[in-house]
C-alpha cells in the first residue's frame, strides 16, 4: 500500500498540479462562503423560503411575515449561482489542463487570473460596483477558462 | 496502452481513492434523484415551468393553468441546489484531499460523514423536520469539506 | 521535474483519459455558452435582474421598468440550471469511470451518447421542440451516467 500511496503522491507533488489544488481550493471555499453571506442576510433582512426556518419567531401569521424575497438575500444568490455557473467549468477544464502538461509559469497565470476575477467578481456583486465591474471581472475568469480549454483539446482531442 | 493502463488503474487500487470513488458516486447519485422527485412532484402537482410541459393536458387556457409553481416542487428544487452549493466543493475538494496522502481511517471518517450529512439534510429538506434539524446537518457536511480544504493547502501550498 | 512531468503525462497520453478530457471539455464549454445566451436575452428583450445593470437606460423610473423577467431569459437560464444539475454529475462520475479501466469502445459510447444527448437537450429547451424531445435527451445523459456509475461502484466499491 505505501508503493501506491508513493505514486498517488507524486501526483501532488508536480508543481503545476499543486498550484491547480491550491487556486481551486480557494475558489471553492470562496464560493462556499456565499452560503454563509446568505445566512448572514436571511437572518438579519428576517427573510426565509421555508416556514419550518420561521418557526422560533412564533406562529401563524406573526411568522408566516417572513416567509418572502429580500433584495441583498437574491443578490447573494445570484452571485452564488454565477460562481456555480463559472467555478464548475474551472474545476473539471482546470484539471484537466493541469494534467496536460502546461508550462508551470504559464499555469500560473492562468489561476492566479482566474482565483483574482472571482474574487473581484464577488466583491462588485456584493458592493455593488457600477458596470461594466462585474461584467469584465466574469469576463475575465471566462476567458481564462476558454484560454485553459483550448490548451486540453489540442493536447488530448480524441473524439 | 495496457502498460499505460496499468499505470491508471493504480489510482483505482488505492483504498482511499476507492474510498473517495465510493462516496463521491453515492452523493452524485443522491443529487440526481432530486431530479426524479422533482419530475414527480411537478406531474402529481401538475405544477410546470414550460408550455411544451403541459400540452397534453390539451390547448389554450386549459392547459395554461398548469404553469405554475408549487410548494413541493420549490421545496426540492431548493434542496437540489443546495445539494450543487455543497456537493460540487466536496467533489474538487475531496479529489484533492484523496490525492493529497490522508491516513485511509481519518478519510474514511471525512467521505462517511459528508455523505451521511447530505443524506440527512435531503430527508430533512423533505419531509420536512423542525429546524435546527436541516440547519445542523447542513453544516456538518460544511465543517467535513473545510476540513479537507485545510488538509490540502497544508499538503499542497503553491501560490 | 520533468520525471514528474513525464509521469502526469501518461495519464493524458490514455486514450480513455483523453476521452474523457475531450467530451467533458466539450460539454463544460457547452455549459458556458448558456451564459453568453443569457447575456443575448437579456440586452435584447432589456429584461435585468440588478440595478446597476440598467444604469446605461438612464436614471429612476424609466431604468427601473428593466428590472424585470422575460419569458425568454428564464427559459435559458433553466436550460442553464438543468446543465449545471447533470454535468456536474457527468464531469464526477466520468472521471472515476475514466480511471476505473473501462474498454476503449464502451468508454466512447459513454461519452459520446452524453455530449450528444446534452447537445439535442439545450435544442429542445430552447427552440423549443414538443414534448417528449426534451425529456427523453434529458433521460438518456442520466441513464449514461447511472451505467458509469455502477461500473465505478462496480470496480472501486469501498464503505
Amino acid at each position: 500500500r505505501s508503493g501506491e500511496m508513493a505514486k498517488l503522491t507524486q501526483l501532488i507533488d508536480n508543481e503545476v498540479f499543486r498550484a491547480y489544488a491550491t487556486y481551486t481550493t480557494i475558489v471553492l471555499l470562496k464560493m462556499m462562503l456565499m452560503s454563509l453571506i446568505t445566512a448572514y442576510f436571511r437572518i438579519t433582512r428576517k427573510a426565509f423560503a421555508n416556514p419550518e426556518d420561521t418557526a422560533s419567531f412564533g406562529k401563524g401569521e406573526s411568522a408566516k411575515k417572513y416567509l418572502r424575497t429580500d433584495p441583498d438575500v437574491e443578490r447573494v444568490r445570484r452571485g452564488h449561482l454565477n460562481d456555480l455557473e463559472n467555478i464548475v467549468p474551472f474545476l473539471g477544464i482546470g484539471l484537466l489542463y493541469a494534467l496536460s502538461g502546461p508550462e508551470l509559469s504559464t499555469a500560473l497565470v492562468h489561476f492566479r487570473i482566474f482565483a483574482g476575477a472571482r474574487i473581484v467578481h464577488t466583491f462588485a456583486y456584493l458592493i455593488p460596483l457600477p458596470q461594466p465591474g462585474r461584467g469584465l471581472s466574469w469576463a475575465v475568469g471566462y476567458a481564462v477558462t476558454i484560454s485553459m480549454a483550448y490548451k486540453v483539446l489540442k493536447t488530448a482531442l480524441y473524439l
